[in-house]
């Protein structure tokens, strides 16, 4: 069978199996875990490797599952990744299948990666004869809490021999039939800094014998806006957002400590370093200010996400050629993290977004929100354009734009 | 008996009943009740007085008492006020008569005000026969947290028919031997203000779809400053601080909401009404620049305590001329309040403060300190002060500073 | 003659001579000249003293006169002072006797101060027998400009063997026939700050290649708020004001160089002293969380003006009983300055004001408006409570309130 | 001739002539005229091109200068543009070339655009009869000034018939040899705001008499900051930069009035129609905080550089193609304005980039430095790239990536 033949085999095989894909998207979607606890989602994939006779690994950098088919020819060896974990969030959709773990939802459509990896697996499985080389389905644990579960699967030999990789996210906020791209840089490095300062508490009425945590914390907040509008590249997007302020005292009193929790979100390791230096400079400079001390410490997450050029033009152009799919776009740069980034340092690939917006419009909701669903039909699509995208490499044994040919 | 040898034989019946004084100050710095909870101080003062036979009244604006000395002869009303509630907080001194109550102590000097105000009417009532008028002994509760206990004991009639109130608090960071007093404006009008800020939240990453409720607060925190250095008349002291800030997030969340509670501290009714007004324009000013809606409250506590200039100048004589007092000097404005408020909004009087430092410069801490102590000697002092003015106001039936003549 | 008497006559002769004293404030008022340039005006004093035979020292301290009026009889030695400088403001009101000089103005009442005391010594001069020690009329220049006369008058000797001083400001915004005292305290130390911002220059689109002074200087601004609001104890009456901010540059241009100056005011060297180093704090802060660099300049202008307690209240008694005073009032505290306040850190002392609102409400101005003017009769008011403060002064040998017997 | 003889032979012809393009450029820099001043400029490209018997139309928009090569067969109409006005900046560099006029200088490469445009239309002329199609020599004016020349020079019909137009400015941070493009936004609108804060002055020791407009105005740009950190996209490039403060008082004055003057950069009609809101939205709730009135105006300049995704990458294809050109690479943004943008909005085209560091690195300065200096031999390349664009465009009458083939 030639590859487009192939490639036109599966794509029939994944439409007449979505009923499958959908069931299973919902299993999961009711029984939700959080990240680095998803024990029982990574014991249901490894069930479902195991029932079709497919090799696995189990607990791969703690909790991952990975499953590998041998293609009947020799050839490069193509990763797909899948992430399976959920998120602190009260599922307030109505539907039958919404999440029966009170407090923990999918509302990132982690399920649907998973289910629509589980499936296209075991329509590969069927053709392993025809495949000229080994596809890995990375499926991965814990992407949502750093320092997710990217990083313990790559040093536990996830992927070892491995060429390629690809990973999609479906995008509920892109509607059906879209897949976004970006080259470079395109979503951000992630990081998360705690400020406390040590003042000097004290009664209401007497300032001057206070050095006041309340009043140091604000102006810190205040002048950490300089940050992006004076100290970075205004060409180099940046995001720095203090999420907490906590300075609890009875109202008569003055604190004598505050403590500021944030993020920062960058696109290159130089601006990261600067936001951690300069948020350094702004605390110390209002704290010297009040003869203050504080404890400073900036915890790096994620990098960002950065696609590699030829492997995301060789993806567009497979995407433009894929079943269900009506649009291929570039994508804007996203201030979002994802552990895919890890993968990326070691090996090439692409990460791409596959639109998956509710036929409803009211239910568009963006992701992480308590009503967040996505439409299940861009497992399919995202199914097609990463199969199609492992088959043609593997029969090009290299990948470019132009030899993109099907 | 004459003026002058009823005050000298009552100052040597204080003198031998000093240990008394001690034995109940001691019994109530055991037991401390808080706030309009101290249902058995008022029993037990209650009792005090039955046993002596001592006219009383319970109950009073709900949990003050009133002990009433008719004098023989008839003369004008004077009120002597002492508070009894303690304070929410951990007594950690080493002393065998601290606080047997888990976090409740009598960490400002009341039970000192209460047993001296006992001792001292047990007294009195001996020599009841003697003074020209009544006098009417005020054991409020409730002083220490508003909207306190005086106003409603005025209300529920302590002051009726009373033509002058004296009061005084015991100081722990002045020296025994001293008393202070202070014309007008002594101690400051404290009021409590809360400012909720509904901002939009969103994710740490889209700054520019929320509207970052930590970011407003820290702006209004800091803009805050701006009234008391711009707005007031800085010949008019005053003092407004935000003593908690509490937007509490995930790290990479922006705020949707964040609460500053603060109080406000000032000398005048004008002033009162202009901070009111100014904190409202300054977070009207800073939630418009960020398209937010905020819910601000401003909520008076105690006015100002403001001295009659007479009975002031009257109590300072006689402050000079008691036994145990070695200096009589004018108080700094203190920027701390109290409910005696009330009571010189309705008749004249005077509130005073008398030294009582411990011996052992170690043992002085500020008030509300958790190893505050008083000098227990300075209950002495302070009964002395009192019942001077008491009678000699009583043999005057009017007081003035050149006719105190002892 | 009496003291009574003297007082009495004196009084009558003041009345007598009104008319000269306004010729002679209206001649002052049409020739101003500004601080350290007043040639003219100490010339003509000097004249007016050489005409009557006074002795008198010229150029002392620079630009004062002295005038010696020696009594009959042995006795303290009593300064009064008025000063003669005028202000760089253009005089706007309508009146025949309005300043010639364009630019330069009387609008601080220092012509009246002038008259009054030429006026007052004639008359003395008249009745040197009967008084019993010396007077020293301290005619001073340049009061509106730091470093002022005082202090190099004094230096050179005008107040060797003063007992004690005496001195007033026409006070146009109390009404005439009152007289303002206050102990202690009264007049502001008035001093000034430089900041100079040593930023980093660049192109308006590339901020972090630069080091904005501009923004620099305006967190220093709004940080500066923070001293008095915090820094400083709430009941010590202080103000800091930046009045000059200068960065002027292209629009488009990021500011190497910004330059803040202003001023501060207390009323003791330590809140003096503690303003100095909490400026240096907030700019050095704020500086080194920019990495600018900064120069800091802090100018000691004139102290405070501290009235002494005695001689205050001796003034105060005077006054009451003084022809044409109708009130005697404690003063507000002032954030004004007035180098006074040297002459009281040398000599035993006091400073009060003399109400002198016009009699038309129209043509109340306060002290420094183009369109300021006195009430002239203040000025015979002024010259009735000083010389009978003298009289009564020599007659006692001393001074106390309650001795302050005419 | 083919169209790649043609281009051979022109690229040999300017090989030939660069020493009169030198000659040229040389001329202009030693007599620089300000933006809408350059009559000598515009006289002098007149004069050269009458000289060669090429029609022109002059006083095109004011002072532009339009040249016109009517090719020998029909085709497109293409458009090249120099710009010629120079800065208000004194040179200081040492050449013997350096600027004849005080203050005035080409510190930006306008004089070698000029140059190369001129020499390349004396070329292109006499091989006329072989170009398909005509060819306008836009000499534009006032680059420097907004409004700009580019403008008044469309409305008077520059562009009329035009189908591509094709620009480049020397870039002299770039290594020669170099050509930077980018597809969209390149360069950045450029606006300029001006807020005036009518506060309330007085004197400095009266702040609440007051509405102090120098701290008005320092809240003000610290809360500007607050635009670009938290109310933009931040994947959307964009600066605020206020470069002027001015309120100049009297140390002891209280500001009444301060003015802030500052840019605004971004590159789309959306982020700056929300920076003119954003920015008084900051300034009304500041003020009125203060209750304090303002004035705002915002004054669009040039709009972003906008460049054409086909013209552009033809373009590219060309440089890479170019003799001389040895590297071709996209640009960053530039936060800098260029009023190029009116042409792109009207007629397809692209501006780019002609690397032009001068050989000696030392002599590297950035556009608008004193000591700015361009390596002359990037005019030659700018030259090339423009011809070899101009006759590819024309011999294929269209444009494409794919086609760009010599």
């Amino acid at each position: 069978m030639s590859a487009a033949a192939l490639k036109q085999t599966i794509d029939q095989q994944l439409d007449r199996h979505y009923d499958e894909m959908v069931k299973l998207r919902r299993h999961f979607h009711q029984h939700p875990e959080l990240s680095f606890q998803e024990k029982k989602t990574a014991a249901f994939i490894a069930s479902y490797y195991k029932a079709l006779g497919i090799p696995i690994r189990t607990n791969v950098g703690g909790g991952g599952v990975l499953a590998y088919i041998e293609g009947g020819q020799p050839g490069p060896v193509i990763a797909l990744r899948a992430d399976f974990d959920a998120l602190p969030i009260q599922d307030e959709k109505e539907a039958p299948y919404r999440s029966t773990v009170p407090g923990v939802m999918h509302a990132c459509g982690h399920d649907g990666h998973t289910a629509a990896l589980l499936v296209l697996a075991k329509i590969l499985n069927q053709h392993a004869d025809g495949l000229k080389g080994k596809i890995v389905m990375i499926h991965q644990h814990a992407e949502e809490y750093s320092p997710g579960g990217a990083k313990p699967m790559i040093e536990d030999g996830c992927l070892d021999g491995v060429d390629v990789i690809f990973g999609t996210h479906l995008w509920a906020t892109e509607p059906l039939g879209t897949v976004q791209y970006r080259t470079g840089p395109m979503m951000a490095a992630s990081d998360r800094f705690t400020i406390t300062i040590n003042g000097k508490g004290g009664h209401g009425a007497q300032p001057h014998k206070t050095k006041d945590a309340v009043l140091i914390g604000s102006q810190i907040v205040t002048a950490l806006q300089n940050i992006v509008s004076r100290r970075l590249d205004p060409t180099q997007p940046a995001v720095i957002s203090t999420g907490s302020f906590l300075a609890e005292n009875s109202f008569n009193v003055i604190a004598d400590k505050a403590v500021l929790i944030g993020t920062a979100r960058s696109f290159s390791e130089d601006i990261r370093t600067l936001i951690e230096k300069e948020i350094e400079e702004v605390v110390k400079g209002i704290c010297s200010m009040h003869d203050a001390s504080f404890d400073y410490l900036y915890e790096r997450g994620y990098p960002a996400v950065c696609n590699h050029p030829q492997e995301t033009a060789f993806l567009s152009e497979i995407a433009r050629k894929t079943e269900g799919v009506q649009k291929v776009t570039e994508s804007e740069l996203q201030m979002g993290g994802e552990d895919f980034a890890y993968y990326l340092q070691h090996v090439k690939g692409t990460f791409f977004f596959t639109g998956a917006s509710p036929e409803n419009p009211e239910n568009i909701y963006p992701h992480h929100h308590p009503k967040f669903d996505i439409n299940e039909k861009a497992m399919l699509i995202s199914a097609k354009v990463m199969v199609n995208a492992a088959i043609t490499y593997q029969q090009q044994g290299k990948m470019s734009a132009a030899s993109a040919d099907i």
